[in-house]
Parts: structure tokens; sequence; C-alpha cells
């Protein structure tokens, strides 16, 4: 019998301390868009993660059957446009840290990854360091790389300029992968959860599939979250525009992944029919974007468990991608 | 035995009088970015657009077995950013005029859709001028609007902003629907027809979802293309985001339209599987994005037709997708 890895979780649920330090943060910057501020400390105590887990995610895991989240900061709140590099700084190391100690007191349930402190027009090397300080001294296993630090206006260089290139080498080193995630939009022309997501998904794909960088750097793995965006569903467009333009689509696949974070059973048959069972991590995203109950299934439309298990896949396949490829792209997870 | 209409086709294949006139024209505005300029003459001879269509669009409409093509002009040209309000209002008329000579020379095989003269920052009013002047005049039965005229860095209005209402009012005086379809990015971050078209279709969705605002239109009707971006993939989320926040996904259906630009079978199935067949229209925006041959049918990818006799559709639903819903939705399509 396998294990049952959910790849992509965020801490949602964090208790009001989290809030009213970023809440502070924000003030501050708002007043003075240059203010450094300082670290300071975030009233958290142990008892307060442990309840804003057990009634959530951990009574999830057991309810669903999963056996492990990979868990990172809320994503809707890296909001890496707000304030400044500072800003950015402080907020993502108290973050990663809270991240660290569920994981100190939940090792079996949660494995941790971290976000970046990234910030529009600011060097990658800020970003480089807390990677190298959150594997090497904190034992994470990947990172969230957002593709868009200004949360909807894409003013910053595609991920194949030479700029992002340090991150890459870092993560091959450290032999840690990287889920693209965005964070919330402050652009009022896209819904962050709706649009801004997997517009975003799409376009990371489209960015590595036109620009084939991907293949200088040989252990370099993405998580392409949601899904994919729109990719498995134009899984023909793709191909064809890339037999079209000379584009190495098949050598892609050597390093880029999708998740299975699609809420109905007709998406999930289509993302295992299209995409190779290798390139696809079982993942829920719970207590995320739907909170609700699919009236087809009668369970969560985030509880994808439920349509994986529909899915006409072979007991390989199944392994591969409840389990496997996780291990696999994520080799250090420490799981028995 | 019902007809097969093509609800989405572009002009892609203009003689070269087309490009040299635009070509000359981005020079004088990049020269002097104010300059009005003027409308000059195009040089496209009656034989040079028979020759322009008698290899391509006819040619596979005869090979392909469809009726008619709901024709505009090319939309990676339109290029509502290049330049200022006078810049895309000639080009623009220029463009609809020629696709009218178009419908003129082949009354059976197309029809006409404008594009619209929009321009970052300007009065939509300009678009209303030309959506009447080509539907009253010129026989027009829809139009295509940019949701970004900026050309992938979405600093415009959403939607449902008042300022675009003048717009929704005339098209439902007039009685013609909208394809809402952006041209080709000049953000380095999007491919164009890859990324920038699809995240295009899902936040236009998305932002009609959110808003609720056509609820107040009672005849306004959209078509997403390309399959809708990325949302049929997504279907169960986003009735899940709908249900979450009380946003009604029931009504929208009576104002949002999907075509089938989706180049394999099984995204053709999920489209056809989870979207009523009252919300589907037969296009493959053919002579476009792709150009080659799919491997797993011999086909080319924009055949869509091929992926649509093989679904599971009953005879009645297929004949919607095919011709009624056209019929339905571009009430002034004249066809026998």
């Amino acid at each position: 019998m396998h294990r049952i890895i959910d790849c992509h979780g965020h801490y949602t649920t964090t208790p009001p301390g989290v809030g009213a330090w970023r809440d502070a943060q924000t003030v501050a910057v708002a007043a003075d868009p240059d203010v450094v501020g300082q670290r300071g400390s975030m009233a958290v105590s142990d008892d307060e993660i442990r309840e804003s887990l057990e009634s959530a995610q951990l009574k999830l895991q057991r309810e669903r059957g999963s056996d492990l989240t990979i868990f990172s900061p809320r994503a809707s709140w890296m909001g890496h446009h707000i304030g400044n590099e500072h800003t950015s700084r402080f907020w993502t190391e108290h973050q990663n840290e809270l991240i660290r100690r569920v994981c100190d007191l939940y090792p079996d349930n949660f494995a941790p990854v971290c976000q970046l402190p990234q910030s529009p027009g600011i060097s990658i090397e800020g970003s480089v360091r807390e990677l190298r300080r959150c594997v090497a001294e904190m034992g994470f296993i990947g990172c969230n790389v957002n593709p868009d630090p200004t949360g909807g206006f894409w003013t910053g260089p595609p991920l194949f300029d030479r700029s992002w290139w340090p991150l890459w080498e870092a993560m091959c080193e450290l032999d840690v992968p990287a889920m693209i995630h965005v964070s919330a939009a402050c652009n009022p022309n896209f819904h962050s959860t709706g649009s801004h997501y997997l517009g975003a998904d799409t376009t990371a794909f489209m960015q590595a599939l036109t620009s084939g960088f991907m293949a200088d750097f040989s252990g370099l793995r993405w998580i392409i979250p949601h899904g994919g965006g729109a990719v498995p569903y134009h899984w023909g467009r793709f191909r064809g525009m890339a037999a079209d333009n000379g584009w190495d689509f098949d050598g892609l696949l050597d390093h880029i992944y999708f998740d299975t974070c699609v809420y109905h059973q007709p998406g999930i048959d289509l993302l295992l029919d299209v995409v190779p069972p290798k390139n696809v991590l079982f993942a829920s995203e719970m207590v995320g974007a739907v909170r609700g109950i699919n009236p087809d299934t009668g369970r969560h439309y985030d509880d994808t468990k439920v349509y994986i298990d529909k899915a006409p896949l072979d007991a390989e396949a199944r392994r591969l991608v409840l389990e496997g490829n996780a291990r696999r792209v994520f080799p250090r997870l420490e799981m028995p």
C-alpha cells in the first residue's frame, strides 16, 4: 500500500497574530513607502497553531485519507507587490519560520516549503539567500516562486530572463523544486484565485516552452499548480504550436509537473488522460480557493482524491501520482 | 441536414497591401506618438483578395465541410496598444471595409464581424460609432471587443466598469454579440496566442461572473473564444467559487457562449461534457495559431470538426453546436 502525499497546501488558517503583524507592517509601509521597519516578533503560540490545524488541515487529512501535506505559507498573502524589499524580507522570514514550527509540531503530517522575499524590481539574490537559509538551515524541501511579483501587472522580467538564473542555479544545487505560484492580484482586472492564478500557470508554462531555457538546467523542476492552468485542456494547441515553432515539448516534460488541483471529475479525467502519469502530482490545495460541497459528489469540491479514485488509472500510474512523483520531485522529503 | 457555421475566423492571409499600409502607419506613429496621420488608401485588389482566400479559408471550408465562416479582421493585428486613437481609427476602418469586401465577393461563405478602434485610455464612444457604422451601414453581424487594449499590461478598466457600458448598450440595441478577444501581446511575459489569449478568455469570464453586471443587459451576448480559455477545464472551481460567493453562475449562461477552438479530442470532449449544448458554438479559427497536423488524427490540429464528429453528442445538441446556436447568437446573420 502506498502513501498519499498532497504536494500543494498553504497555511490558510493562521492564528490572528499573523494577520495582525502583517496589518501593522502594511500600515507602516503605506505611510512611508521606503520604510525599513523591523522584524519584530509575531505573537503566535504553539497551542494556537495546533488549534488552527486540528480543526482544518489535520481533520481533513484524516477524513480524506491523505498522509502528508507539503505545506507553505498562504500564497494569496505573499503579497510581493506590497511595500519594498525589506517589507517582503521580514514578512517572508516570519512566514517561513511559522511553517517550520508547524512541521516541528506535526512532523508526520507536514513537510515545509518556503515563500521567497521577492519584490518588484529587486535582485533575486535576497530570494536565493532565503532559499539557502530555509533549505540548508531549516530543512525545507522546496520553494514557491512568484512569476509576477507585481500582483497582476506583469512588468517584471519573464522567468527565462537571466536575472532569474541565480535562483534556478541555487535550486539545482540544493536539489529542490519550485511551485510557480502567484499571490493575490492587486489589478482590478483579475480575480486572484479565479483568473490570476490560472493565467499565471499557463503563462509560466509558455515562458518555459517558448524559451527552452530549462534545458540548460538539468535538475531544474517546476510544479505548475491548479492542474496546469489552461495547459492540459489545450494540450493539442500547445503540442501543435511546439511542432510549428521547433520548441521541445517532450523535453520540457523532464522539468515540468502538474498538480491535481482541478475540482471536478471531467477535469481530472482530462488531466490524467493527456499528461503522462510521471508528470502529475496529487494535490488538493485544501482549505483554499473553493470551500463548498460539489453537488455531483456530495464531497468538498477540493477533495480531489475522490476524482482520482474514480479516474481510469492503472496501479503503477496511481502510485506515481499519489506518492512516487512527489518523492522524486522533492528528494529532500524525509518520510518513512 | 443542418448547415455548419464556423463562428470564429480571422482574415489572417491578407494581401501584402494590408501589411504595407499598417507598416507605414506604425513607422509614422513611432516617429511622432501624437501624429494624426491620414486614412489614405490601402492597395488591395479584388483578385488579390480572391487569391488569398481561395488557397486558404475557402479551400479548407470545402475540405472540412463547413458552410460559412463568421469572419473578422486578424485579431493579432488589431494592435490597439500601437499609437493613438487616430492610429487605431484609421486602421480599424480599413480593416473592417476589407472584411466587407470579402463578404461581398463571397456572400455565401463569409459573414462580417468588425474590430473596434479601441485605444488605451480613450473613451469607448469611438468604438460605439464604428460599431454603428459597421452594423447599420455595412451589414455587420457582430464585433470583436478587446478586454485589454494595452496588449498585456491590463492597466485599463475591467469589462464591468461603467466606462464600457455605452458599448454594451449599443450592442443590445443593435442586437449583435461580441467575441471577447485580445490582440497580440507587447508584454514579453506573454506569448500572444499561447498564454495571452487563453488568460484573457478566463479573465473576461471571471469579470462577468464576479460582477454580475450582465444581468443588467438582458440581450447582451459574449462569445469567449478558444474554448473559454481555462474555464471548462476548471468548471468545478468556478461553480464552487460562485456558490461560495453568491455569484449567479447559471444566470451568466444566458449571456456567455464558448467556441470550440480546442485542438485535441479530450479537450473537445470535456467542453461538450461540462458546458450545456446551448452555450457552445462551433469554431475552428482556421489558418490561425496552430498550422500543423495532429499526429493523433492525421488532420490539422485546428480541424475541430473532426473532434466534434467523434464526441458523444445527441442529434439535437450537435445541431445546436454546429448551426442553431450561431443563428440565435447572431440574429443578423442572413443565411438560407
